[in-house]
């Protein structure tokens, strides 16, 4: 897919654009900036950001058995085995299938050895691990093999890596998406969504042609609500349902804030939802939120700190992480993955559930359809999810859910091109991004 | 504890010296250098390195209530609770307290996740992690202390942070030693002994002022043989046999290089002993190993391949990973000590045996006493171990062990002022650091 091609906009304060997918016209209003390439902009935040780009149909490509490739085994689990013939291994699960992009980075050098561990799918559940790099990083691939490789894990059966999404994800049961380009210095969210957009829809195609036809596929990689929108878009013949955006960290975050506030251990919060996006607009949910099994509001009496600082702590310990720590909060990403997928392998305790960014089509709450939005969710332990519809939404929290919902709505219309869905326009309501987030 | 002071050696082929604390005297040849402090020399590969060094009488300090200090608790971890009054926690086993060093480390940045998610001692056995930090990464500790908070690990009931082992190692029932000065720019093997011995001396005085008297302690830091020998030596009043030096991962690699080899699957390889030293002295034995149940001679009949690669294979295994990985194989250190653990809390497979470096007082094959050697150990599980009493040793085994407990012994007369057995003389053979590691 070819690099977007900005078209330069007007300078005056309306421009009025006619698709040529579509008749629409789009009025976009104030402070509008010139935008030509994606070379680094000099930064301006807090700035309306707008631009218009030239539509590309979302086409995906026919399976075809060219496209069936194996990607490259490595090292020890090139060998053949038959894991039934074996006494230790006969009652074990039969393999899955678990497919890695950004493998050689930071938050999957943690997650790919928990994975092997066990710890995610549990201790009869044998896997194999297919690492999506760069070509610029295939030599760390290699080595990150070599470590798995070293681990002597019996339950990591096969390892292969490469670069080509079309062979990696190749019967895919899980696709842990964590690779995306990183915000450059002075690079906008419009930016951002742009270039990562472009990487998503590749992927999605990639998976609509090659992985399972019922791969659950979580988008770690920001922005990851409209990535993995574009990803689903880009993936047709796979359900819209099996695509998350993580938004997990965030609500083990919500929970420790709350737990430290009211004085009791992180266990004892539950019924946690993040709304929205995974941005600075998401919405941590302390109306429906419970500690000890009672409503927060009745355990905390402390309005203006739930109001004020609750959530601005939840969205600051990201950048409080990185001053302290000199690295990006890797560790604790790669363990809100974990809880991500094992909220879906197993059935969620009785009364409570857990959030991830879902698609909104058919959803309870009166959220616009068509985005991929955090909301809370409950399983029965088979991959698949139910949206809890017992939730309160008072004013308060319906204004600020409007708000996340704005937003994704003006992402959406932002990477229009890499959905199939027309001519982009970005309006984007400033920098959103969390702090300590790339 | 002062830093070491070398006394100029005379640069003649002979040095001659009697010791303050004892009568002997040290005959030490060829290739002297005049060593004076411990700033960066100019690098000297393969010469031999002679020192020698004022004694300082080991003397462990008397546990007084002063000592017995608790370390800062870290946010949701100060809370106070009661595992046997919930339901949940109840049947769940006491409280074990962990202590490591290095806790801001990329080592420990996997360990403590793997430690705190079960990996290591079960998914009932709540656990207290202490981590002990340097001055200058005490701010990285509270970034690392935070992620843990935000993993929500039900079974990380404490976390506290400290930079005096005095604090850290209270009540401590494990202690990983990881934290050590890494070998500078010309720094010889000499100086990295001192340096570090210095640092594990005061650790050793630490433990066995306030840890547990049954503390089990695996040192990590390099050269960890000789950093677990001079933390020892410094703990009178815990036994010599509680001490280990890691090599579980020299092991890993070598199972995993004999299977690539052999054409099987990392878990068909088993009875893997590494003797010796965590060095290029190390000895990987592939005499008593065996893959399928056979000798591994009998499965892989290249002996040039055995004698020649096979070690070479293994050890250069760490400096081919930074090459490829651009960083130290942290990942999977971690999980070789998450095995070396886990080695001595479960009982040991019938008929298969594990490595770790211990102490050699009372060994069945002849090594010298008083050193810390890795040597072939089963364990029933109650975190102690003995020594496997049936393997082979051959005239070519027995001359490669040979090499590396004379180096093991050089070592130890180089640290002779941190174990308190006099007057420390080093005539090392130069350079055995392994590629790879610091």
């Amino acid at each position: 897919m070819a690099v977007a091609e900005f078209t330069p906009s007007s300078s005056s304060s309306i421009i009025k654009k006619t698709s040529l997918y579509s008749s629409q016209l789009f009025y976009v209003s104030t402070h509008q900036k010139r935008r030509f390439s994606l070379r680094p902009l000099q930064k301006t935040h807090y700035a309306n950001i707008c631009c218009s780009v030239t539509s590309n149909e979302v086409q995906a490509p026919v399976v075809t058995n060219d496209l069936k490739k194996k990607p490259e085994c490595f090292g020890v689990f090139c060998l053949t085995y038959d894991l039934k013939a074996e006494e230790e291994t006969s009652c074990w699960k039969k393999l899955i299938n678990v497919s890695v992009s950004g493998a050689a980075g930071m938050i999957a050098n943690h997650l790919l050895f928990k994975l092997a561990a066990g710890e995610v799918f549990g201790p009869d559940q044998p896997i194999a691990l297919k690492l999506l790099g760069s070509e610029r990083s295939i030599q760390a691939l290699e080595g990150v093999a070599m470590e798995l490789e070293d681990s002597l894990y019996p339950l990591l059966r096969e390892v292969s890596i490469g670069i080509d999404p079309y062979e990696v994800f190749q019967d895919a049961e899980w696709a842990l998406l964590i690779g995306a380009k990183p915000r450059g210095p002075g690079m906008e969210r419009a930016d951002l969504l742009d270039i990562n957009g472009q990487i998503f829809a590749e992927q999605g195609k990639a998976l609509n042609a090659v992985a399972s036809r019922n791969v659950k596929v979580i988008v770690v990689g920001n922005p990851c609500n409209t990535n993995a929108l574009i990803c689903l878009k880009n993936a047709p013949d796979i359900s819209a349902k099996n695509f998350h955006a993580l938004t997990r960290l965030d609500e083990n975050r919500a929970k420790c804030q709350l737990a430290l506030k009211a004085g009791v251990f992180y266990d004892k919060v539950s019924n946690m939802t993040i709304w929205g996006n995974h941005s600075t607009t998401q919405v941590p949910d302390f109306l429906n939120a419970k500690i000890n099994g009672f409503p927060v509001k009745e355990v905390i009496r402390d309005t203006k700190w739930l109001e004020e600082e609750f959530t601005e702590k939840v969205q600051k310990r990201g950048g409080v992480l990185i001053q302290k720590w000199g690295r990006s909060s890797a560790a604790s990403t790669a363990v809100s993955v974990v809880d991500a997928i094992r909220s879906l392998v197993t059935p969620t305790p009785e009364g409570d559930w857990f959030s991830t960014g879902v698609y909104t089509d058919g959803n309870p709450y009166g959220i616009a359809e068509g985005i991929v939005f955090s909301m809370p969710c409950r399983s029965n332990g088979d991959g698949d999810y139910e949206l809890v519809k017992d939730v309160i939404i008072d004013d308060y929290l319906r204004s600020r859910i409007k708000k996340s919902e704005d937003e994704l709505l003006a992402e959406k219309r932002c990477v229009a091109h890499r959905t199939g869905e027309g001519i982009a326009v970005c309006d984007l309501p400033g920098d959103t991004m969390l702090p300590g987030e790339m």
